[in-house]
């Protein structure tokens, strides 16, 4: 059905569900005097994959992306999903540091998540624990994979290769160094069973990594919705070899929604600390990035952390229109200027700032077509001390998911 | 069954098609004194794809080859098809340009289209809106993806980033400049519902296209079967650097097919102008090609755009043998002489004129053994003013397809 | 089912069956002082694919491995099964000749195959005459593929690109020289249909291959489990150019399993034989390498080529444990001496020696948690004749098939 081709065993163990991601794109500059940037038409994503369970309770998910240039393969795990309370997840997955991060790929509000999701990796390579409880009187729900949206209370335990910030290795996923990371992270929903309907869809947590990586390479962060890159680790001051993040490094990631009715919110603050090592000297970066965005579904559904259903599926000859929702996101990087020791200030920015205003129409529980306007503002990256020109972007997706 | 595995909703209203396609050639050479080329087994297409409709008139197609050496997504698109007038198809599909490339993979009458397709583009990205009329008194059909074989009269009208002669991006497809390319078909079938059955399955057109690339990169043109190199755009004449194509381009494909009981023909005609530009250098170039082919079944089926379906299926012990089409193709590549001011005439030819004869055994409705002989002769391309030695290839594939 | 999810024509004649692995490592190298090593958790295998047949004798497999950081399509190949003694097998599969490599990706004993493997190709494009037959009085079986357990008596006899030891050819495959490799098999199980129980599940055979390579590429030989590089083709004596294997090869591998009961045992030698030809240096090398190992299932379960199938699923709370079985390995490899004329015996051994321990937990017929230790010791490989130090190394999986 709409909701996936599902083929289940007779005797109900065995399920496997056919799935399926489109995302067809167009990107264009507005006042894009210094050609930074090529208008263009891209798909984004095109994935199938299989995901389901055997004997009931060992999940899986083997998700390639075809339209990936190089991390053809963001989702392959186990979970053994045992108990509520303990559940075990291995393989490759999405860590559970940014909330935002963990929503789905189709789920977002805008093409792009916001500057705070590009301060951890995107997908790691290990072993979690994770668990959720419920209001005592309730029955925990068992829920696979790395996000629990239905619980009172969830926690994750992992440990992992650490891909770096806004990392994502590809294929088989080697790790670069002999350490480890760990992550965790703790979640709840407070007003769950608690009657006050407007609050039932309040969640709030924090999550957090610790890791010691050595001379492990660093990549460029970039805008939301542009992916321009502001930040470059290869433009450096005269007399410095490329940095790497080599020692300690921490991140502390509180972080919030808030559903009820039409209307919905997220709001993510994240600290990442990482020591910026070029021969002998060592700079601590301590980059810090927030966002608040919130939405709003005017044709009267509820909106929710998963998207929004239509009541009425698009259906113009007959008056039907699909829903409608509003939102509106503000968010900003700030690069530790300890970064431009090493880092070229005038090829760099050390602080981006963008807001972004989006409308999405759910023509029915599959299809979407989104448009985002976004503008981001910089401090710093110009030659002698000016600002980078703004960025305003104008962009649509067309996007299938089942 | 046969025609494909589909899982449909019971409300009818959603379903999905798992689809396979398994290309395994030969290719060998005959009298290849120079060794130009290696005489090899090679997988040509591996594919596993869905494609389906949900709500019934959104169609999608998600198809990756797992064979391909770049281009690992030749399709992935949406087609919402609200009315046969007027479809949205967006993401990456056949641009509606050359008739032959708008053929199903699986269905060419040879291993490897004639020259003409290599004229344009393999695939795109974009939008494009599409439609298809009937003749008055009948109703006509709806047809999602790029090509319509089905209604009286057709046409497609689209945008795309526009990816050079023979060009076929890979994964997310990232355009090099800002300039977009608008490409235009229209198709009919004259003498659909006339009543003389002998003429219903003629379809004539014409295609085309206008772009303007800025410093786009050139892809080498190769003979068909053997895919060997007989225009190289990095072999230059002393003191040139590697053109681009940068400069007002456009296409015109006049194109017609014709089948007719166990008749078929297929014609098109091309001429691709663009802008060489090396340095200083810039040479307008209009390449032109032609083909005609012919095929027979001798075995009685109809012959078809699509294939041949067999009558009795193989099953030698009982003494049936499937399908056999007989067929032959003339085909040729006339490149501008203004080229050789910057490519090296002694090492690329300015002419390529080939000869293809080829059987097609198909064993039942899945699976086909073709064998194909291709002489492809050269005008220039060797030294001292000489001839490239001609191309003699022998071929033969096992297809299975689904 | 838990045997994997098959979709069927109401008339049986068609099957599609959608299967996937996915295989998530951890492997840890136990004092390894010179950190040759990165201890990491890994996706070793992330496959989606089809298989199946249609009109009843036609089998195809088309099988992606998402996690390969090269040779992204292990398997595409058809199988026309007409008959048990006469099948043809065309495409890319596993060439017949190591037993091991032979048996299934997620059926192996150890995390990763022993020495003989490595002394042929992983996999290869090409076509195979195969087929099987029984005792006198009994009906032979047939089976599509390239391994066949089933049958009294069976032969394989193929031609093929060649692609090396070790070798295993990216996407489509395309082959370096014109020569081709000729590849034959022959297996038995002499005491099917005998009576004598313990001795029906005892296999013998042996294959080989001959080749005749122009200026083919080498690739380096890395031990079992670690795949660390013990012997490197591009680390030389001064004045060599990177060898490659240039003129006539061979290759011999008797090979014999025997399952009974919970019992099992594999053994394989293998001599390969090619030229080294660096410059005017031509040096036949002769290596060889062999190994044994023997398998023990104390929960009572049958052990077999395919796998263990436990009695009772894992289900603890129930006091239900699955199935384990304990394994132990030697392999060693013998680089000739005559290598070392070209290749810096300072830098790789001349010869290596490992045992394996194992354990396989069975949770059912589809999960398996494996562990295993391996110890590989060397011969030479150091400065000034001294040993390359051992390689001890801790490595678990957690696998999923189906």
């Amino acid at each position: 059905g709409a909701d996936g081709f599902k083929i289940t065993s007779s005797d109900k163990k065995h399920q496997v569900r056919i799935r399926g991601a489109v995302q067809t794109d167009a990107r264009f500059w507005l006042n894009d005097n210094t050609s930074r940037s090529i208008d263009k038409f891209e798909v984004k994503q095109a994935r199938i994959w299989l995901e389901g369970y055997f004997f009931k309770d060992i999940y899986f998910k083997i998700m390639p992306d075809f339209a990936a240039s190089s991390n053809i393969l963001p989702d392959a795990y186990l979970d053994y999903a045992y108990h509520p309370a303990a559940s075990l997840l291995v393989g490759k997955f999405k860590p559970s540091i940014s909330l935002e991060r963990l929503q789905g790929d189709s789920d977002g509000t805008f093409l792009e998540r916001g500057f705070p999701t590009y301060l951890a990796s995107n997908r790691d390579v290990g072993i979690q624990l994770h668990g959720a409880f419920s209001k005592p009187g309730y029955k925990a729900e068992t829920v696979a994979g790395p996000i629990d949206t239905k619980n009172t209370f969830t926690y994750q335990i992992g440990v992992s290769n650490g891909s770096g910030d806004d990392g994502s290795p590809n294929n088989n996923s080697p790790d670069t160094d002999n350490n480890k990371e760990v992550v965790g992270r703790l979640f709840a929903h407070p007003f769950h069973h608690t009657g006050y309907s407007w609050l039932e869809g309040l969640g709030l947590g924090v999550a957090g990594s610790v890791g010691n990586p050595d001379k492990q390479g660093l990549k460029a962060q970039a805008t939301p919705i542009g992916r321009t890159t502001y930040l470059d680790y290869t433009k450096l001051n005269t007399g410095f070899a490329a940095p790497t993040s080599d020692g300690a490094t921490y991140r502390i990631y509180p972080q919030a929604y808030w559903f009820s009715g039409p209307f919905g919110a997220i709001g993510e603050y994240v600290i990442s600390s990482q020591h910026l090592v070029s021969g002998r000297t060592d700079v601590k970066q301590d980059n810090k990035a927030w966002q608040i965005l919130a939405s709003y579904v005017v044709t009267g559904e509820d909106n929710s952390f998963a998207g929004v259903k239509p009541i009425q599926n698009f259906d113009p000859l007959k008056g039907k229109w699909g829903a409608l929702q509003l939102a509106a996101r503000y968010s900003e990087l700030d690069v530790d200027d300890a970064t431009f020791r090493i880092v070229d200030p005038n090829l760099s920015a050390s602080k981006a700032k963008a807001w972004t205003l989006g409308a999405n129409w759910y023509l029915n529980s599959n299809a979407i077509i989104r448009a985002d306007y976004e503008n981001v503002s910089f401090d710093g990256g110009a030659a002698r001390g000016r600002d980078m020109p703004n960025e305003s972007i104008f962009a649509t997706r067309f996007q299938l998911s089942f």
